[in-house]
């Protein structure tokens, strides 16, 4: 696999899709060490999940049965988003775990949305039942290579903005995110994956040597909450050998209320899972050593505007 | 008056203490017109504020009697933030219009708080008050030299960052932030002036001919309800002729409700009244005008964090 090759053209394919986010530089926060931020979840639908979604329909032919997402939430309101603009249509399927936030993105786009009862497995069991029974295009949240590929695009876009950061702190949940990241980087910088205590699926399988089913739970587990990180992601991870650290949820609500007072971005609790390490001390950086965080998504419960 | 030397000392001598904050291209949005965005709500305390804040103290020989101000909130969350970092007492009267995050704002520096019943007005009464009985330096609002220079930054940096715009919409209370965008561009860049229907003194005092007292209400009342505007502002503005509109609570509050939903920045309603007249037909560009946006604070009420 070049990845390398796969990561550009994917950032060629979907730039005229998705926004160069904005980033800031190591002093913007103002606490007692720097961190360099990318402010990705002003992305197109409040979330990183929009590259991969735009990066795997521009490199498919969809069926005229259209596209079917199952998701906590962030990639199917990715995945509807991208079909909207692409001219396709799509059902999503979300637990009701989703929260109204994500939900009412998805509803905005016009995809057809079914709340399904349970949790996110039950509402993949459901998209693959609608997989099977109309011959719609399935669009996996985080473990096929066009997925990682776009996702990957994110980092490429934040080297070419100047990144200075000697390592990059990352949210795990189903790990697209992060092997995009992995995959872009190739061991150029060093990479942290971050994971909530009570949903550690890339924890779990390095300290196990393959990936396994975890139990999720807590206040990011709509989009940090996969049963089993994806193939991609693990190999990835074990073979460059990351570290991976866990953060309580009162750390992660810490740092979500951190970015609100600092400097007044409302984020969901996977969004400020990353800056949680950093400030609970779960990734204690060394002297010198400078830090980038990744703020990945801001559709938070409950909705401020809903 | 020499205003670019003023701005430049200004910008210069607060660049230590105050917030670059990002720029955002035409297409961002992805409206159906483009718009230029700063998002300067990311500032320190959560408005631009803090620039002539900083500015002020840092041009002046503060007395040991501390600083004394009257805010509708922002202002004074921004003397009380530049007096905590300068190492100067202050005593911040705002009244309960200001709302909890801004008030929280406040609290958290340190600075003396005093809640005072009724309207800005009352405030200023008893920060006179105050002033005459303690012999503490008064920062006002907006009608100050070093304030307007503080402001006037603001401009000069969006210009060091490539503003493309022909056009600029600017927020406007007491006149403070205006002042400073005119003085600096000087008629290189058109400035509209965009008011509350509810609060619009600038408007006012242009068609009277000279600074008149308003009633002020409405939504965004607590920023930008400034009973009359400051004379500085007042002879910039008609000295350039500018273009004052105003704009209806309603169109405030869709143009707040639109920039969560774009792209999850959750602002004051004074934040999003510029933004207002431009969706709302306020303003109407001419084809192929190319129009600037300064989202200038974001200290909501209710605060979700609050």
């Amino acid at each position: 696999m070049n990845w390398t090759s796969q990561i550009e053209a994917a950032h060629a394919r979907i730039a005229p899709y998705i926004r160069e986010t904005p980033v800031l530089a190591g002093a913007y926060l103002d606490l007692p060490m720097p961190v360099w931020l990318k402010l990705e979840h002003l992305q197109h639908t409040g979330s990183f999940k929009a590259r991969g979604a735009f990066n795997t329909l521009l490199s498919s032919d969809v069926p005229s049965a259209g596209l079917v997402a199952a998701s906590g939430g962030n990639h199917g309101a990715a995945v509807a988003f991208a079909a909207q603009k692409l001219g396709y249509s799509a059902h999503i399927f979300v637990p009701e775990l989703a929260g109204a936030s994500k939900i009412n993105v998805i509803k905005t786009t016009g995809a057809t949305l079914s709340v399904v009862p349970g949790a996110y497995a039950d509402a993949m069991q459901a998209a693959l039942a609608y997989e099977a029974a109309t011959g719609a295009m399935q669009i996996h949240a985080y473990d096929e290579l066009p997925t990682v590929a776009g996702q990957g695009s994110l980092m490429l876009e934040w080297e070419a903005q100047g990144l200075e950061a000697d390592t990059v702190l990352i949210a795990v949940g189903g790990g697209g995110l992060i092997a995009g990241a992995l995959a872009w980087l190739q061991g150029r910088r060093k990479v942290v994956a971050v994971e909530p205590e009570t949903s550690c699926a890339l924890h779990t399988a390095l300290c196990a040597g393959q990936p396994v089913d975890v139990e999720v739970s807590g206040i990011a587990a709509n989009a940090l909450g996969a049963r089993r990180v994806g193939q991609i992601c693990f190999d990835l991870a074990q073979n460059q050998n990351i570290q991976a650290v866990t953060v309580a949820d009162q750390a992660i609500a810490d740092a979500q209320a951190m970015l609100w007072h600092n400097m007044r971005q409302f984020v969901e609790p996977a969004g400020a899972a990353a800056l949680a390490a950093l400030m609970s001390g779960a990734y204690q950086p060394t002297k010198g050593e400078k830090v980038a965080v990744l703020i990945c998504g801001a559709n938070p419960a409950p909705d401020p505007f809903l």
